[in-house]
């Protein structure tokens, strides 16, 4: 296998945006070279099998969408109150939403895992650990709401990304922005004693 | 167009099985036929062309999870508390989750209409529909929670389904039932004064 980092990655956001725009039936080694703009064969100098592109496909899309520390260093700066929380909840939904071909390619590797046990393993393992890393990093921050609060803004946020990139005039911009500040104010509304 | 309206309607079934089995990309008049195990040529009579064997399908599937008039019926009867719109959520995810082809041929067809602006507004104006289904049943039935708590309920279960039906091993059902609890406790609160 080939090592070099810079190409292995490029012929990963290859695959992303093959895996976006055909689906995970249209990828192929040959679909991969043909998009990175690599001569043929340099996909299977790097990759063992079709299913090693699949899964390393997602871990990449997960790798780009990582902020920043300068956002993370923000979100721990100042009150850590609702209008906070809501304010780094627009963040998260416009950085994945600015990548639309990650956030489509997931969905399009979720629908294959249906039909492959190991990829579903390996991106059960993927969610999860972003789900924990969110919940960690939400109880560090001394934001308001409890783990529950994190998983159910996960949920709802996930599916509002979903209509803005597949159905994009369902809700308008203004829509969309107020459902994520209802989201946060209830969800993670303690009830006044 | 041939007219029986079983016959269409089994078509339609076998698309949507075609679509959630093997996506938008494998779906020809060929291929509905094969699976409907019916002589090749019958879906050519039906629809004029794939984009219409497309929509209708996605209009099958709404056609297909209506609930039954037992069931709306109950949404009305007895206490509307929180209690009672819990077991209604609950019962629109079973209902959702026991027919897994329709929702992933739903998700097929989304990913579709990132390529195809007329099935993206076909599909926009169905789900608005159901939207405003779901708002318009919920105004009526007197059940706490304002539109946004639907709006809101409807984004976060539509993830849990996805959830459920393509990492199923992600939440445990004990999981899932806790969550869709919290969401329409949080979601429908008014804060205290």
């Amino acid at each position: 296998m080939r090592r070099n980092p810079e190409r292995r990655a490029a012929l990963l956001d290859a695959a992303i945006e093959v895996l976006a725009d055909d689906g995970a039936r249209g990828l192929t080694f040959r679909s991969v070279d043909r998009r990175a703009g690599v001569p043929a064969g340099t996909a299977s100098n790097y990759f063992a099998n079709r299913e090693e592109i699949l899964t390393q496909a997602g871990e990449r899309v997960y790798e780009r969408l990582v902020p920043d520390e300068a956002v993370l260093a923000a979100g721990l700066a100042g009150p850590r109150d609702r209008a906070k929380l809501a304010e780094l909840m627009h963040e998260v939904v416009e950085r994945v939403a600015a990548f639309p071909a990650g956030f489509l390619a997931l969905l399009e590797l979720r629908l294959e895992a249906t039909r492959r046990p190991e990829l579903r393993e390996v991106l059960t393992r993927r969610v999860r650990a972003d789900l924990d890393a969110n919940t960690g990093y939400h109880e560090q921050s001394g934001l308001p709401g409890d783990s529950t609060a994190v998983v159910s803004l996960w949920l709802a946020l996930n599916w509002l990304i979903l209509e803005r990139l597949t159905l994009p005039d369902l809700f308008t911009p203004e829509q969309r922005h107020a459902l994520v500040v209802a989201l946060v104010d209830r969800l993670t509304g303690q009830p006044q004693p």
